[in-house]
């Protein structure tokens, strides 16, 4: 059986487009889709082209091609949703119900200045990357004090790719620190982290998941055996239980959900907004 | 004069209603909203809390709250859209129409799983954020055989967030390599880099922008002068064109527009697909 094209389109990233159609697809099971990201599609000839690739693509296929688009200017939607295919554009179908309801019209305009400046949003991303590569994996605990989360758990639980994302997405200012074996005997906090306890935020896992995650980096190894691990998990969770530190399970978490779950829960005060 | 709230709800993260509706609300410009992420609304009961909340700003504010929203399960729908608000809700928009194309009903499920298996996600995303750490700032040259991408470019030009973005967004194995001031004179790559030509991409900067990003870091340096700011980036773009090694001007992009323009203009095999 032929299979269809699904088509990407926007006049920026295409990473809202992609998410959006992503969402969409899923609802259907059993269906497979060839995908297609066309981005920076901000002229009228780059639209043109845009259409022409659609159409060669539903004659190919023999199939209409789906088109997921987010072009803001009319005269580039107009030219895309020409082509032989079905067109989704996300413009369309929100900005005359949002125009109604606010009573004033929208400037169709692309690329707009967001909320904040753009050079203000840069430098809040940059700052907040740099903030958790400074203090990654506990190797630098000075800068506590401004942190707005510290992230601990065991080696391999998340801390990492978590603080790099709180980073980026939210502009959050986040450390992450690994509980040791002398930490996880004794159930103690290591020194650094003694006085910041209202910003500690815990990370566990399921063992077995860990262990194969563990097992990929170093095989047959202590670090990666089930005794060794399932101590390592247990001990953990039992010093977040002992001393009140709010913690989150990730084995099926993705980073975006423990990013978003840790912001949420924790009440921690974004530097970026929507 | 009243501000109104808008809403950002979802049964996930909300960063997908986050997204959808700061790209909406930033074609009116000069108007400004309060906002407010409800994320994880899963539940009936969550879903009346959120209800609760809307009418309440809609009331304290005396203009009815703007509501975006990605709830996928008919019910926790019904309940939010109940609320005294404007209410838009992308699979309500969308899935109607794509149900109709495809010929098939959808699943109308939450959380579905994604194209590719969530475990096989994450563990392609955890290696690309290695990658990136361990190959951040020519610290580590040996694995470049493998990288996708290797960014170069003067200190303090977007390489290390970018290799983080595209590593969290798309999967990609990105190393980043600074060009030092022996290299800007001789206009010449380092050795480490020679034999890795066909996987380079420089990032350059305006100089004005540079030297305030720089100065932020080290006021009245000459690391921050514009004497010293002026001859790396002529001279960086000087090596760029030399070797015909294709570069971006990062001063009016996002991390994101950064991400998305090499991942697409050189033609980087992405490791994560929508």
């Amino acid at each position: 059986m032929s299979q269809r094209t699904v088509f990407f389109v926007s006049d920026q990233t295409g990473v809202t487009a992609e998410t959006m159609g992503h969402s969409l697809l899923t609802q259907f099971e059993g269906l497979t889709f060839r995908t297609v990201t066309l981005p920076f599609v901000a002229s009228v000839t780059k639209a043109a082209e845009a259409r022409a690739r659609i159409n060669a693509a539903s004659e190919a296929d023999g199939l209409q091609a789906i088109v997921f688009s987010t072009l803001i200017q009319d005269d580039l939607r107009v030219e895309v949703k020409a082509a032989n295919a079905v067109f989704l554009d996300f413009f369309d179908a929100f900005l005359g119900p949002l125009e109604a309801a606010l009573g004033v019209a929208s400037s169709h305009a692309a690329g707009r200045a967001h909320g904040m400046a753009n050079a203000e949003v840069y430098a809040a991303r940059i700052n907040a990357t740099n903030f958790a590569l400074a203090n990654d994996d506990g190797g630098h605990t000075r800068d506590y004090d401004s942190a707005d989360v510290i992230l601990v758990g065991v080696s391999r639980s998340g801390k990492t790719p978590t603080c790099l994302y709180m980073a980026l997405q939210y502009g959050i200012h986040a450390a992450n620190y690994p509980l040791t074996e002398d930490d996880l005997e004794s159930l103690r906090l290591p020194s650094a982290l003694a006085s910041h306890r209202a910003r500690l935020f815990g990370l566990t896992i399921e063992p077995d998941r860990l262990q194969q995650i563990r097992n990929e980096r170093r095989p047959d190894s202590r670090y990666s055996s089930a005794q060794q691990v399932a101590f390592e998990v247990r001990q953990a969770e039992a010093l977040f239980h002992r001393l009140a530190i709010p913690y989150l399970d990730t084995t099926h978490c993705s980073v975006e959900e423990i990013g978003s779950r840790i912001v949420h829960s924790a009440g921690i005060h974004r530097r970026l907004h929507p």
